[in-house]
């Protein structure tokens, strides 16, 4: 039996930060095992946690998600992307193309740890139970002001390369994290995007085009896209969608 | 008259995030001009504003610090030290050395983003006193928890390492950049930072050695090192340090 050469670990029973690379790895249609749903959760997170613990060889990861290629395992959604795009076929060769799109994947990771602080603005140890009142606090300063910002600027990154890729006309694991950054804010603040919808027409189409790509499309169709829920980064809670 | 290679956008009046770039460019002895500062700080402002407006040719940046090289123009600290180390040669040649130190700096990354929440909970665009009771409790967590683990992380590391840098045994960027975070930390939290000082005996070794090196040591000595303050991302509000 083969192994596959991309071993993924990420908590089992949500989307998260894990999300955006099975997106880079479904799309480049490269086989890979995710670990800790593979094994099933309780066996896969043992799998996962001894890595975390320090106790494999390498650089030990400080959180999930991370991979495993042979002997590396390599940490930071940014970071994975990074090494996966070039082996992947999903970014340009040249330098300042790899840098753009590094760029733009690091903003997307910012807006993706506001979208978790929405839930928990105070610790990420507590319940959004007891951390309600922050919460409708940060989420109302995230929908009134940071989700239009973020997503005004991508508009114009798209508009200016020419609307057909985030980076220059290419296609890139840029716009497969895109495209799940607008599936996850569409689950989690309907009703904020409703109000920004009219100013993101390039987006929109990009995200037309990304889930109509077969491996995406058939991806999206089967068990392995977990569906958003209220344990994952973009949940819905109708109180924070003000 | 010549131009320094490198120009430097970023606040001019706080070390923040742009002071993980100052510090290997400083340690490398590499020219560049520190654009907002050099221009007086608003003339600089309006040259740092005009190409975050999109005015300029290339990506355009999110967020400072970002770095003007040529034509090209880098966002996103950890992608300007990823950019910059290997011709400062603050970083070994091979592939699996870049990606460790690439993920240790997200790591930093996520450290100060999280410094930064302690005193800003809510929004960016609020004062902190529009948002000290939630800021009390969110300081609360970090101090008690996440600033432990993070740095009890990082001392794993290098320890693992042989103690001698964070990525193996060469110097690299990230060292400057965890020396520069409990820098940082002992000025925001000296409490806190008393409670885990018998844990962290490696950096601290590690963070005097970088200090001490000649160059590091005549730019802190030096005006070019702006004081910590509180318009800055490490603040010492003791209400904060419980």
């Amino acid at each position: 039996m083969t192994q596959a050469p991309y071993e993924l670990y990420y908590w089992p029973t949500i989307q998260g930060r894990g999300e955006f690379v099975r997106l880079a790895l479904e799309d480049a249609g490269a086989p890979y095992r995710d670990v800790a749903r593979k094994h099933g959760p309780r066996s896969g997170m043992a799998a996962m946690t001894k890595l975390m613990g320090g106790d494999a060889p390498g650089l030990e990861p400080f959180a999930p998600p991370f991979l495993k290629v042979g002997e590396l395992v390599i940490a930071q959604t940014a970071n994975i992307l990074l090494y996966l795009a070039p082996r992947l076929g999903l970014v340009p060769d040249d330098e300042a193309s790899r840098l753009a799109a590094h760029q733009l994947q690091l903003t997307v990771a910012d807006l993706v740890g506001e979208v978790h602080d929405t839930h928990h603005p105070i610790s990420g140890s507590l319940y959004y139970e007891d951390q309600k009142p922050e919460a409708a606090r940060r989420a109302a300063a995230f929908t009134g002001e940071r989700l239009p910002r973020f997503l005004a600027y991508f508009e114009r990154v798209l508009a200016r390369g020419g609307g057909q890729g985030l980076v220059g006309g290419a296609h890139t694991y840029v716009d497969l994290s895109v495209f799940q950054v607008l599936a996850g804010l569409d689950y989690a603040f309907p009703r904020a995007m409703a109000r920004v919808e009219a100013g993101i027409p390039g987006l929109r189409a990009l995200g037309k085009r990304v889930a109509a790509r077969p491996r995406v499309a058939s991806y999206l169709a089967s068990e392995r896209r977990l569906p958003f829920n209220e344990e994952g980064i973009f949940r819905h809670y109708p109180e924070l969608d003000g």
